[in-house]
């Protein structure tokens, strides 16, 4: 199915499942909303924590994509979205064309999911898309940079990968900077404050078989904890795994 | 001090001591002599094992390297020798001239010692370098890929790396292909067979703080281990750790 044939599906109500292992080879993006006066601090803060939250568009007229999809609306093609108040998601929707206020901007962030395809061509399949699940994301104690307010730790995505396949894993993924690069941490989720690796905060639980060992990359869902622990009053996101899917080869983005 | 400086001191017995953090920049290697009606196998199993067993030059007629550093005597150029009879070592000696055989093919292998410098330029210092010590080795599980009799299992050097930087190991060594490239395991020891991280079965013992974690190589004493197994009647190895010091520039096997 093309990025556009998913978009308009999306849009119709008919996918709000997560979008992992959807229109292979294409471009992921997570989403963040803001009020335009929190919109200047975020974007300066997402760039100085960029291996976190690489922005890709920002939107700060309207609600079309320019760049990752040409005339995609952003109010109505992803799967499903979260309305956070003071921080605190108060409802989980698929449409936020009710919530439209001219003052918000819309980020549009990285996401490992764009390099996925990349991993599976490279002999390293994936359990959670095999088994249509949600990717497994925790957080972390990874401390982000602060600016102008915005600070909190990093969320993470996990995958687990065959131990002969772990250095091949990082090298694969080191090659989209732009998409979380590569792994932030290997193995050992208590090292980096994972407590419990089978009751991940975000997504669904994923077997982690014996001669496999559990890779950790930044994820876009990070603005989302930022947002939660600041007790931002008003902002909308994507609900975790359920992305924007672009019209942008990953191989645009390889570098 | 240039590598035939190095050499030089070598030669007259001045210099006996492990070569890593020597001459950083330059390519070191293995070296592994044996009669010759068991080269052309011990060639093809490392060929079917090259990541283990990358060969950089055959020497099969004299002792004196042609490409690695033109000139250079294989007999008395390397600190410390291991001379095997029946796969048992007999002898460490720091010049093999009396034990010279016109029938002895002599292989130079690639050495993880050679990516060192790229690490340390790359913002991961190494502790055994740091401390003069010898890199820690270890016999493990993984399998070689059995060639005319030639069978055995595979020995790993190991650096613990900053959790952070784990990644970016992987990726600075990956460019390194013939000096082993990046890891073949990252972390949990016991995974590859290594008991006992304190314990090497080669070299030296060295710490692995509380926010690091073990990186395994493919190492070059491979080879020693595999005619150890066999009980070949007679070979002469580099002594692990003592390595041939080559006047090629590491960047020449940059790919």
């Amino acid at each position: 199915m093309s990025p556009q044939a998913l978009r308009e599906l999306i849009a119709q109500g008919k996918f709000d499942r997560p979008t992992s292992g959807e229109c292979p080879g294409y471009v992921q993006a997570n989403m963040v909303a803001l009020p335009r006066e929190y919109a200047k601090s975020f974007e300066k803060f997402a760039r100085a924590n960029a291996k976190a939250i690489p922005v890709l568009e920002v939107i700060d007229e309207g609600f079309t994509s320019k760049i990752m999809a040409k005339g995609a609306n952003i109010l109505t093609d992803i799967p499903r979205y979260n309305i956070l108040k003071n921080g605190v998601v108060v409802e989980e929707v698929t449409d936020i064309t009710p919530y439209y206020q001219e003052d918000l901007v819309f980020f549009l962030i990285g996401c490992s999911f764009s390099f996925e395809n990349a991993l599976i061509q490279n002999g390293m399949p994936l359990r959670y898309v095999d088994e249509k699940k949600n990717v497994s994301m925790y957080r972390t104690n990874i401390k982000l940079n602060e600016v102008d307010g915005f600070s909190g730790e990093m969320v993470v995505s996990m995958r687990p990968i065959k131990k002969e396949k772990v250095a091949d894993a990082c090298v694969v993924t080191s090659h989209f900077p732009r998409m979380h690069g590569s792994p932030i941490h290997v193995g050992y989720p208590e090292m980096i404050g994972v407590k419990d690796i089978a009751n991940p905060d975000y997504g669904d639980s994923v077997l982690i078989k014996e001669d496999e060992i559990p890779l950790f990359w930044p994820c876009g869902v990070t603005p989302q904890n930022v947002i939660t622990k600041m007790k931002l009053p008003f902002a909308i996101t994507h609900a975790p795994g359920h992305m924007f899917v672009s019209d942008v080869k990953d191989s645009e983005y390889y570098e």
